[in-house]
């Protein structure tokens, strides 16, 4: 057998324990604040049918998709046609987002789902760009969606849990830029875009972040934006830098649009949503961006999006998207979703672990003095456990010295002796690896001992 | 666009809520039974480079592999060839288990791992089997491995914990069968069962459970074993039916293979392996079993497996295998194992649950009363949330009687009612779903009410 590169594929990571710690961790805070929203799990298979995945993506999206090989006859089948595709050579695909799977559930239970169903989902998702720095080609996904109510409680609900995560993380400075569908195309109106230019228009004021206010001018210019509209657009989009407060915003953007049918329901709705938010986690964050556009064009409604002045780009976002869901069923069914940037909350935060102390994954260590000794440390390991600690017990008898080394490399932060002495006289030596000292402990007072030591 | 079916690919299972949620709160349980003796979390990806696959579960195993097709360019190379084999048009595999992926973490990465690299993983694997009741092609697989001791008290931790995770899902009336690989090697030597044939020896004795004892004798004379030696041989491996206990077993044994080098070796490590779990949680559970051969090759010591009379087949089952783990380094790296039966776990738990009375996921549903009394409600929502109960909110205004048909739909315990009365008196109207009485409590005595009735 030839050498064997062990390296992870290409795009794919792996995780040692102290990162893989740190994500479960990560996973389990976003999980509980969720649930405490009355979020219920939902698990879905990692593939699907090919013809589940194809066409939902666009075309860029389908040649994104990784496709599982059929087997056996099948393929040798396949193989006999002419010019074989791929849609031919593969029965299944590798999981492209939370969103499909999501309407296929909904499509297939809908009896015996609830009136609202309230799910999340923390999840991997594959994609088969070309890997590059910080960006995989398995990395997780984070979705809540709410299917079923057209309410602004709904949009609240999902924003107040994002920032309470956030808040937990302890994330700092962050932003929920709100914007609505209905309004962007209100302004459009306003400014004269016509009605089939307007998705357009949209997908080159969403690149304002990436190519500045001139690329857009040249942007909506190259889609065939007239000068007069780009003149009149600008102005309103940038309304945030000249007003001050969401109030007031709101104020001057119905002066300009809210005699128009969609100008109207938009403000009204951005108004309930903020209203309704005053006495909510999310309350301090909520910023009206009449720029925010969020390429996608499948939004109806609300849309969000999380930013940073700690970072640049986006840390998620969201909206109502009313017509998504029914995608199987050809069913419209009202929904509102948000999308945590998982990956880059974890880069974060690992940037800021790595900067601080690991926390240890093992409270103490119970070395091994002698072979003939095995069974009292294997007891008082037991015995520790018992008591709620976390211990790791030295398998083989062997020096001290190594022993304690062994401690630095777990960075487990005790470490318990009992030798001859210390089970004569009924006690555990305890060395404390941080304080560098030793203490002899009562053998019924150890797991306090350390735990008063820990707090 | 076609009706497109919205049932989950073949052998492929979607998770509502309720099961869902059983599944993520075993994962816990287990993860924090793993973790209190030390073990580390490690995460590795979905797909492997072929090659890493390929080659190390045998010839049906190669085939059983989920192959990720090549994409783009490679993909048209590949199917220019005459007659493109799999390996030509896939360079990925699905993982099929969790054993492969550690070997090629401990050969990447040894330089980063402690000096004992204890490990668990709780994750999916996928085969191509043929998908029929109770086997899927996408299942999750629970390992812990302590690499780099040869010490028994390694056998003993994994044993312990294994033991300690199904006493806290309540498991009763399990065993752990114990025999030794070289025990077995002793007694096929003691029976004149040549060394060439000792491994398709195995293979017969493995499927007693299936074929009953004729149907081994049976196989062992197709696989060229003498009569002569299978008449010593069986008696020997069936000892345990003849001798009670472990420690008369093993004199029983040591009359009869003692002697031999291997049979003193293994005769030997099981005696310190039951005297080192003499403490722990263990103990009460290991039973040796001189029949136990668990077909796979690559055990070298100690192998266990759990049964139970409450069920057939086992819940899992491991061993000491010191040859395996450097597949990719050519080293030989002492490892012991252990894989938990999780699905058969989650089956068994689930089939319990659904006697039960499902767990609540909320704890309290705040109604709404009338669309102007949104904020209302939402804040009475976020008072609840902090103080740590799980709360649902209803959307929208609607009747009551809709309200709380939601709440039995997703089986909430409590509703708070907050209409104009309670809002003037400073008071929440509670209705228990499961008494059915409401009762009008104090709102900043809300919370404590509600966990006071849980408890």
């Amino acid at each position: 057998m030839s050498q064997i590169s062990t390296k992870p594929a290409s795009g794919m990571r792996d995780f040692l324990p102290r990162e893989a710690a740190l994500r479960k961790r990560v996973f389990a805070l976003i999980e509980e604040v969720y649930q405490s929203y009355g979020f219920q799990p939902l698990e879905t298979p990692t593939m699907e049918n090919l013809s589940t995945l194809m066409g939902k993506y666009g075309e860029e999206g389908d040649q994104l998709l990784f496709k599982v090989m059929k087997r056996g006859n099948k393929l040798q089948k396949a193989l006999k046609k002419d010019a074989p595709t791929e849609v031919d050579l593969a029965d299944m695909g590798l999981r492209y987002d939370l969103t499909v799977p999501l309407a296929r559930i909904v499509a297939q239970y809908q009896n015996e789902l609830p009136r609202y169903f309230k799910r999340f989902q923390i999840a991997p998702v594959w994609r088969a760009d070309r890997p590059q720095r910080g960006r995989f080609r398995e990395f997780y996904q984070c979705d809540v969606d709410v299917i079923g109510s057209t309410s602004m409680t709904v949009e609240v609900e999902v924003a107040s849990a994002i920032c309470e995560v956030l808040e937990r993380l302890e994330f700092k400075n962050f932003r929920i830029h709100l914007n609505h569908r209905l309004l962007l195309n209100a302004m459009m109106e306003a400014a004269g875009v016509a009605a089939d230019l307007q998705n357009d228009a949209l997908v080159a004021i969403d690149k304002l972040d990436k190519i500045g206010l001139d690329g857009v001018k040249k942007e909506l210019a190259e889609r065939g934006i007239s000068e007069d509209s780009t003149a009149t657009l600008l102005p309103l989009l940038g309304l945030a830098e000249e007003v001050e407060g969401n109030e007031a915003l709101l104020t001057a953007l119905a002066d300009r649009v809210g005699e128009l049918e969609s100008g109207k329901k938009a403000l009204s709705e951005l108004g309930d949503l903020l209203r309704f938010a005053a006495t909510t986690p999310a309350a301090p964050y909520l910023k009206i961006d009449p720029y925010l556009a969020r390429g996608l064009s499948y939004y109806t409604g609300p849309i969000f999006e999380i930013r940073s002045d700690d970072f640049s780009g986006s840390l998620g976002g969201g909206g109502r998207y009313d017509g998504l869901i029914g995608m199987f069923t050809r069913q419209s069914l009202p929904a509102c979703g948000f999308s945590l940037g998982l990956e880059r909350v974890l880069m974060l935060l690992a940037e800021r672990d790595a900067l601080a102390e690991p926390a240890p994954d093992v409270d103490v260590l119970v070395t091994l003095w002698r072979d003939d000794f095995t069974p009292n440390s294997l007891r008082l390991a037991g015995e520790l456990r018992a008591a709620g600690l976390r211990v790791d017990l030295y398998p083989d008898a062997d020096k001290y010295g190594k022993q304690f080394k062994y401690a630095d490399e777990r960075n487990v932060p005790f470490v318990a002796i009992l030798a001859e002495n210390e089970l004569e006289q009924g006690i555990v030596s305890i060395k404390d690896m941080k304080r560098g000292d030793q203490a002899e402990v009562p053998r019924t007072e150890v797991a306090d001992w350390i735990k008063a030591r820990q707090a």
